[in-house]
């Protein structure tokens, strides 16, 4: 067996005990709050059939979806013609039949078409795992990297979107983040606007050349509004729609009196006043979310996707792009043949969560630490002497870890300081003589002696 | 785009939110018990490079191994030879560069070495991920599954061995498993006997034989010794060492003697001691593990890896294969190029004791229930009465839903029983009236009212 120098595959990451912590903070924290909301958790397999997959993500996204190679004598029926003509694309289909996950919706369509005769619609389910993407790997873009879901399907209740706005609120804000926006638009709203423009098949042209707005500036949405169909007209009705300012109630008024003429419009405009009214009326009881909220006419996101309400959140207090998003969607299982079941979901962006909260410093210093105590070990009867107490320890719930040999103090000391652990006891003849144990604080290197009983109970509202 | 029919890829499975609850009960209780014992979680990526894993696990492991088609023109550079024969293995690393997980234990040494200037020694970590391999599926025996290690490098100690003794005994404990046995043996016991046979050379086909006296009894071992090599006297010999019954001690105590001459044999007996003595050493302060343990000479496990302690546990309660096992390795990661880094692991078969669990009625009823209430929906006046508390009963962090639409209550009802929600809170216009709420109880039907500040402490005692 020849020796290989370890190397990651490309594009992926290992992580260390402290940024699983730190991730399974952000985890739980998330799924406690989709508990509470009445979602709960699925997991779909890593890999799916290829048809399951294939034609689901447009071309370019076809070809990012890892394929799995058939085991044993995969070429055996593969046809001669694509083998000597090496035609690579048309071959993967002869010679693959699973591929990896590339998203968690595609699945938790497949999931639900499935698994229809078992569960009960609405079905509110959140999904938290890798996807894989074969993307040219760089900085914060992996090929492996967990999407965090949450939707319901079989509702068509706006009560579903307001609260996913709250559940937007109530996750960040237990994450620690304060001066944040849940941004809102709808479908609806974008086609009522092509329709005041009398274009209402330019629909998509036009949403992806405003969603624009933030990268290129007034200046070049219109000149792409021009390249795609618009005329120099549309083009001055389209700017003060864009620029509308002010209050979320302020830009309502405005719309409506704008788009007064397209009932879709007034539709959508009365969607997102529905979904603002069950938001105030549930949060009646505390803080308005009024500053979280806008309403951002320029969001379009996966358009060729969404039907209803859009969502889009973004942190204003470090430059990163978009923390979470999602939408209702009026056919999610079509594709597996089960038709009119309409769904809403948000996603959370983990990774760039992740990043926002480093750099804010807002993990909280016990995602650190894991363990509580350490004995160390300077002989075999310091050693047996420690063993009982260990244990009574950790059968009262303390993390506490005795050093496995005796080494060096200071190789002990470094140990403990690696791992953060707070407390290191030490155990020396005087010690044992006296049946006590020294405690040394390794933040501020103090050092105190106790017996059996207090250390036992200073250690015990430690964990 | 055309339908498919959906279904899972061969060999795969979907975890519905039952299954995920109960699942999540077991890692979390395994996960809770590892780091008491100062364990910290890391995780490697699920892909690798091809390198890193062929060579690792034999040759019918390779062929287990799942490989990913490269992207693009992956055929562009393959060997024309190769493709006009059809040679499926020669060509697979010409089209191939990464492979799924196989076992955790490969990406750990690659992880170790990698990270070997980050990381301080003795390293204990854990690892709960899926591996996957590309065995023929069967009752039991999934492409996807996942593994559960628990694992210290770079400390000698026998003081390790026990503890891993000490998580397996609390874990299944606090799975609520009651009897269960904790079966140790030593490849140095093994070595021994195979010296006192004269036939050190033959340890391996002797261990491969004696491993299967469960399954093919005495004289089938007999059988498979005869055709390995030994002799008529050998079996004679070695059958009262296999035979040995009664108390581990005892067990000890008469192996003492039939290894007196083979040095290595005692010194394995010798581990064996010192590991019980620490065992009860550390259970000084409670009940004594003895009933949960035993010595079992003819306990194997992949013992060309293995160099010092064997684990094997087998529960008592039901009938099934080893629910966890493991041991010592003087080298694991050697084939990275770093030598001498002894270390010691064990695994928890997360498959089998979810099996166990189900069997047994073990799994707590709140793994089946994860909404406390739910509030039905009679009409818009009901819906705006309810949201006010809803959310305040969230803000308390009682896990509520509200039916999204006013359907039939039947509907309502049925969706609370399928989710298992305990408890209903029905809104009709007398209760509106009245400035009151009727909570139902769908185990009794009991149904009775109550004031908002009387709900509200009630539901916020379920949580």
């Amino acid at each position: 067996m020849a020796i290989v120098k370890p190397s990651l595959a490309k594009g992926t990451r290992d992580f260390s005990p402290v940024e699983m912590e730190k991730r399974d903070y952000i985890f739980s924290t998330l799924k406690t709050v989709f508990t509470k909301y009445g979602y709960r958790e699925i997991q779909t397999p890593s890999f799916e059939n290829l048809q399951t997959l294939t034609g689901k993500y447009g071309d370019e996204g076809d070809k990012l979806i890892f394929k799995i190679l058939n085991s044993g004598d995969y070429l055996a029926k593969a046809p001669s013609n694509l083998l000597t003509e090496r035609a690579s694309t048309p071959l993967t289909t002869h010679i693959t039949e699973k591929a990896l996950r590339y998203d968690l919706t595609v699945p938790f369509a497949r999931y639900v078409v499935m698994h229809q005769h078992e569960i009960t619609l609405p079905f509110k389910r959140f999904q938290i795992q890798p996807v894989w993407r074969a993307d040219r790997p760089q900085r914060g873009r992996y090929r492996e990297f967990y999407q965090c879901d949450v939707d319901v399907v079989g509702s068509e209740s706006l009560l579903n979107e307001a609260e996913f706005v709250l559940i937007y609120h109530e996750a960040l804000t237990h994450l620690g983040l304060t001066d944040f926006t849940i941004k809102l638009n709808n479908r609806k709203i974008l086609s009522g606007i092509a329709e005041l423009l009398g274009k209402p098949d330019l629909l998509v042209p036009m949403t992806v050349a405003i969603d624009k707005l933030d990268k290129i500036g007034m200046e070049g949405v219109d000149k792409e509004l021009l390249e795609r169909g618009f005329s120099e007209e549309d083009v001055k009705k389209l700017r003060p729609i864009m620029q509308l300012e002010g209050p979320v109630t302020l830009k309502i008024n405005q719309l409506k009196s704008t788009l007064a003429s397209s009932a879709i419009g007034m539709q959508g405009i009365e969607e997102i006043e529905i979904v603002l009214g069950y938001v105030e009326k549930m949060t009646a009881h505390g803080a308005s979310l009024s500053r979280f909220l806008d309403l951002d006419i320029t969001l379009a996101r996966g358009l060729n996707y969404y039907t209803g309400c859009i969502f889009e959140v973004k942190t204003n207090e470090v430059t990163m792009g978009s923390i979470g998003g999602g939408g209702r969607y009026d056919d999610l299982t079509g594709m597996f043949g089960l038709k009119g079941l309409t769904g809403v979901g948000i996603s959370f962006g983990a990774d760039r969560i992740y990043d926002v909260m480093e750099e804010l410093g807002l993990f909280p210093t016990s995602t650190m630490q894991s363990t509580n105590v350490l004995f160390s070990n300077f002989d075999k009867l310091a050693e047996l002497y420690a063993l009982p107490l260990l244990q009574k320890l950790r059968d009262a719930g303390v993390a506490a870890e005795i050093y496995p040999t005796s080494a060096k103090l200071k190789k002990q000391l470094a140990y403990a300081d690696a791992k953060k652990i707070p407390y290191v006891v030490l155990i020396g003849e005087e010690e044992i003589q006296s049946g006590a144990f020294s405690l040394k604080d390794m933040q501020s290197g103090e050092q105190r002696k106790l017996d059996e009983a207090e250390l036992f109970a200073f250690l015990a509202l430690q964990k």
